[in-house]
């Protein structure tokens, strides 16, 4: 090969396997991570170094559209443009239809399979449908993770079910809308992240898992899709001791060149998932783990922490015969392949936007998110239903900074407010509640007089860890409950922790659930508590409405 | 004239007066305050119909952008497009420049007038500047109010001083800048909110000022105004019961007739504040309201409560004989006029965004910005400085939800969990921390065991009463101190808060105070106690960071 005789274009053919971070915001003082998302100076350089691939977090999608098109002119050759839009475009960016998570389809699965896989198909239809719109072309979903541990702290809700049938089926039902949009789709995380109990983004998951249980079990969704031709497979920051007792998956030769190229036959991308996660930035230096990736047979790297000395260790390993060039070749031909199937996939799409409608989301993709909404809540509420007592609306949530379903706005705070609750909020900031009583776990006097109304939002969300999953909430509801200080129950999310808490509710208190905490959900839900009136906002209450001044 | 005979132009050219709400954010699920935010299709609608004005809020600039001129081609006629971008256009739009409030220039006065006359005229520039580059036109500034009321719990911070001469001088030179950018400014509010106690978003606020005490201290900052031609003055929603102890200024005859348009010979535009501000809307009906404003001699309305009522009661009030059509006439001049000055005041002003480089914020103003930061900035270390005690990152902050300048990564919270302090957030919707004890306010046990490094941000802002006001954190802090539990105190906004506390302050408490609660003031006055690293962010700490999964 050429690449080998010249350095300059060695080291751009290099930067072509980089995937690399920016904010979907346009402006560099909008960025909600300075610290990870790389500024418009840095982006532009890495882009015409060759750079192939950015993912995207935050903004709008009138932001995103532009940024993806201001990045595209900064690079020379055709980008990846990618993010993590597993549960819709408005997951991550303003403006965009936010989906419940696929959790939710997978339980309207137990009861009607042909209804949830149709629903699959459409969610990828409206997923890859925005995607594309927005300017990007590579949807980082969906999760084929069978989620088989009711702890896992970070899969959760954001897998598509709990048993390898329901997965596959209904990952291929979503690959099959994501692909007629003519996006590309990523199934993730190879060799499957169901049966973790910690979160790889703070540490090192360890399983015991051998290859025949992958084989009857967490192969079976990615088997399913490699058949249905997913264009890309990311590897999971994880360790299967059994397997490869070193490395984790994403390093891992065994698994990457030998699992999933060898024994599943997958010729596709495969990407890291981000390099930058501490189970692997603990142990490797930047360079060095971006080498061990593409030795274990990854093509493209996700987030590598220091993309120059990825971009520099990596020719070096060429160069010096660490690894062959023709390694290099095999992952730019698959990286070219899976970019000239945008066009291939359907011909007909128009790749501009078509909408004509004022805004952005269509009226078609609103009516299925509250469709979905409908199918997957539980309302359960007594006979002669009355929230005879106000009170203190008390919510429990995970990150009060980014909690993009929660403002003073929002249902879940509004609706109670207009009906004179107090809202009280609990999150990962906040001052202490509990104590060390196993039957009185919470410290009522902090939480004022009561009745409660609570409200539990809690998912598994990467980087959060798992202490959330830890608190007591079942014996707090008890402890509630004893002292008839509750009111009214819903829990947006986690399905485990809702059916573990309706063991204990007493038969009384009305409670909900719904798998999805977005505007939709909470309105839904507090439309059988509350009544609605938005039109005639209370200014009474304490309010945080800026407003003209 | 024709109006009377032709229902339809009527109806058009009332509405030409009215200034209606809409988020600077594009899309319909984007409004962050829904429930005052008209839709897309309303807006549509609206000014279809003829209405004059728009004031936005939310979104960003690139954002805002877009939006002005969607707004601008719904519209058949040259719109006002209006914001309160008081301390720069960041302070409501992302990815502008955010200033410190205005109190920060009026401190810099005390020293060194003409360097803060200068500074000032800078500061309207910059707003200015960036206001046209995004397609606004009307800035809803200077405040003109002398802030002689510490416990003012809506001007504060946001006044531009505390004496009449101080005031004139700066929001002159401020206006200066802004006309210098060919923008159109407001003075507000109309005769003076300065003495005020009380939040005029939630209550009337009543003074007993008489005439020859608004002629010797309130008025002087708007004659000072008028005589330099400013474009607009807005009218203040207070009671002056020596004036009109029937009417608040809005409506009142004698203060925008004869005090305003006669006394002062103000001939220019005249706004109302807010007509669905509580002090208003709790006693007038949104059509009266909006009749009595007109009569009482305001030419534009924001923001009636509800924009068809008004245009309708207007319309009867003329058809009617009620108000002569003059009365009509007199106000579409002013506003025709003023809009005509958008062209003259500098016809070499190139109206299209010229910025060449890849941010919005040029590097000029993003230095003033810091410059602001560094001139007004109180530090206030100890000899042998050191933050011996890790603990406690104690945080009190207004509106959690609407606080744009704290996240997890803004330097307040970054930098101490960086150095091992563990953050505890207080804020208006959080777990109580007070008790009924004069020497002993705070509940510590609460707080966890501290040491504590405390940071106050509290200033005045609109729509959050004065009960942040009333809390009592100078016992607060004479009780951590009495424990020794106060290893670090710094106050972002309120002056007069800092100076009480300064007073019981012990000497060997390093401690600091910025009159600007943004990102560069927390940056400025923390890279004193701790070591900026950004950089490394430490991964250890639970924090938000949405990433890849």
């Amino acid at each position: 090969m050429s690449f080998l005789g010249n350095e300059e274009i060695l080291r751009k053919k290099v930067a072509e396997l980089l995937v690399i971070r920016a904010s979907g915001h346009i402006e560099d003082v909008q960025r909600n991570y300075p610290e990870w998302e790389l500024s418009n100076s840095e982006l532009q350089k890495f882009l015409s170094d060759g750079v192939g691939g950015v993912i995207l977090f935050g903004g709008s999608v009138i932001e995103l559209k532009k940024r993806c098109s201001m990045l595209q002119e900064w690079a020379s050759n055709p980008l990846l443009l990618a993010a993590d839009v597993e549960e819709g475009v408005g997951q991550r960016f303003q403006g965009g239809t936010w989906l419940v998570p696929p959790m939710a389809i997978a339980r309207i699965y137990f009861k009607d399979p042909q209804r949830a896989i149709s629903l699959a198909e459409r969610y990828g239809r409206c997923v890859g449908n925005e995607a594309r719109r927005c300017g990007l072309n590579w949807v980082l979903a969906p999760i084929c993770d069978v989620n088989n541990n009711p702890k896992n702290p970070v899969i959760n809700v954001r897998s598509w079910g709990e048993t390898p049938k329901s997965v596959s089926e209904l990952v291929c039902a979503f690959n099959k809308g994501l692909d007629s949009e003519g996006v590309l789709s990523c199934a993730k995380h190879f060799p499957g992240h169901g049966d973790t109990g910690v979160d790889s983004h703070l540490q090192l998951p360890v399983l015991e898992t051998d290859i025949s249980e992958l084989e009857d079990y967490a192969f079976i969704p990615f088997k399913a899709l490699i058949n249905n031709g997913v264009a890309s497979i990311m590897t999971a920051h994880i360790l299967l001791n059994k397997i490869d007792s070193n490395y984790p998956a994403t390093l891992s030769k065994n698994i990457i060149k030998e699992l999933l190229r060898e024994r599943l036959n997958f010729q596709s991308l495969v990407v890291t998932d981000a390099l930058l996660m501490k189970a692997i930035s603990n142990q490797y230096g930047s360079g060095e783990a971006a080498v061990m990736a593409i030795e274990a047979g990854a093509d493209l790297l996700l987030m590598p922490e220091n993309p120059y000395e990825a971009i520099e260790s990596i020719c070096q390993a060429f160069q010096s015969g660490r690894m062959p060039i023709e390694r290099l070749e095999a992952s730019l031909n698959r990286r070219r392949d899976a970019l000239s199937r945008l066009k291939k996939i359907n011909p007909n799409i128009n790749y501009k936007d078509n909408n004509s409608t004022i805004n952005f989301i269509q009226d078609e993709q609103m009516k299925f998110a509250n469709e979905l909404v409908d199918l997957s809540s539980e309302i359960r509420l007594t006979e002669d239903f009355k929230l005879k007592d106000i009170g203190i609306n008390l919510i429990r949530v995970d990150n009060i900074f980014s909690s993009k379903f929660l403002s003073s706005s929002s249902p879940a705070i509004a609706l109670p407010e207009n009906a004179g609750f107090k809202t009280v909020i609990l999150h990962n900031l906040g001052v202490n509640i509990w104590q060390e009583n196993a039957t009185e776990p919470l410290i009522l006097s902090n939480l004022g007089k009561g009745p409660f109304f609570l409200q539990i939002f809690l998912r598994g969300n990467p980087f959060q860890g798992n202490h959330f999953f830890q608190e007591p909430w079942i014996a707090a509801v008890e402890q509630l409950q004893r002292y008839k200080l509750l009111n009214g129950l819903v829990v947006y999310g986690c399905p485990y922790l809702w059916s573990q808490l309706n063991q204990v509710l007493d038969s009384s208190i009305p409670a909900a659930y719904s798998p999805g905490q977005i505007i939709e959900a909470q309105e839904k839900i507090l439309s059988h508590f509350f009544i609605s009136d938005f039109n005639q906002p209370n200014l009474d209450q304490e309010k945080s409405i800026t407003f003209t001044d």
